[in-house]
């Protein structure tokens, strides 16, 4: 039997490797919609079966560490934090396609929806330096970096109430562009749920350095 | 120390007694979209906190498991996966506040959607029923059961694409009904989420019990 320590350190590898697939995705599933580029979506569809590969793969890893090794305190908590963020990340390389879905989607509907549709990069680009952050900030075990990427979310979100609200008033005023529109707005959504999963992994890296939970933090507050 | 048995019992109660407080939030939230009633929909918002703590819980449960009695094949497996439908439970407690949030906002609007609104009584039922059932076959460890969940997840599909249909056609039509249809869209986005995590805990299930990993099955058609 390999040494526990080495088991981990491959883990990490597995897991950054994921990462930077699914940040890969992200990526190229913008580009897909502002270049209108099926091929690159079909990209993204197409890796997604990569990316669900990995996840089964750290899950198998992850309980077979636990099997063997029945670690405690400190290594039983970053093997739970893996499970979590492995789910986090499969769940990110989902919402990449769905964006190339829309992306496809829109290329054939050829509306022109000008500034939100510009915002689209502006956001996957925040999302994936989230991500990137993150994971960082996972393998250093920094508490600091990774709550430094907490505040981002919320400029995530306001971006995306900007192009809700550029959507309505497109909607309101031309009918023809409705459907085009919903389907940009469901982008904005992915982009959205993207950096709300990169908050998720941001917040177990803090409780596994610090022991402290800070997800669900307005609890506190009771 | 107590027995393991005795404890993965309580760690079974424990989810499901999440599990009713889930079911019961999906409910109220729909029913206060169709009956318009902020009060019903502001106790959802607030039994998130509820449903927050009870993650939180079952987390140190799972935890406090692994590390005290280092369980190994059938047991590691199933706590792992307490650790999973611990995550999908609290993920769809957030979209039912979602479904929530939008009728408030959507009761603010008193804008007369017709029958897609009356459709979400149907898909709320539909997924309430799913994940009743899932977790009954998750306490009995009846794979058979979990797998008869499976179908309803692409009737959910269906009856939301239906909707989706419906609500681009009213907003085409009528420009003041774009932010009510929108809010009914992802109304109907969330309920159909619910659906997809009912559908991870079957799939958990079959594979707690059979040993055969459902999740991502298109990948052995590679």
């Amino acid at each position: 039997m390999r040494h526990f320590a080495e088991e981990l350190e491959e883990l990490n590898q597995a897991l950054l490797e994921m990462g930077g697939l699914v940040e890969s995705s992200i990526h190229t599933s913008v580009q897909a919609l502002v270049e209108h580029d099926d091929r690159m979506a079909r990209r993204v569809v197409e890796d997604e079966m990569l990316i669900n590969r990995m996840e089964l793969n750290i899950d198998a890893r992850v309980t077979r560490l636990l099997a063997l090794n029945q670690p405690v305190a400190g290594d039983l908590r970053l093997l739970v934090m893996c499970l979590k963020i492995n789910t986090d990340l499969e769940r990110m390389g989902d919402l990449a396609v769905n964006v190339a879905e829309r992306a496809i989607s829109l290329n054939r509907l050829a509306a022109p929806l000008g500034p939100p549709l510009q915002e689209m990069p502006r956001m996957a680009s925040m999302v994936e330096d989230m991500l990137h952050r993150t994971l960082d900030a996972f393998v250093r075990r920094d508490a600091e970096q990774a709550s430094a990427i907490l505040p981002a979310d919320d400029d995530v979100d306001r971006i995306r109430d900007g192009v809700y609200t550029e959507l309505i008033t497109t909607m309101r005023r031309d009918p023809n562009l409705v459907e085009a529109a919903i389907h940009l707005m469901f982008v904005a959504r992915s982009l959205e749920r993207i950096a709300d999963h990169a908050t998720n992994i941001a917040e177990d890296v803090i409780y596994l350095v610090r022991g402290v939970d800070v997800r669900h933090h307005h609890l506190e507050e009771v």
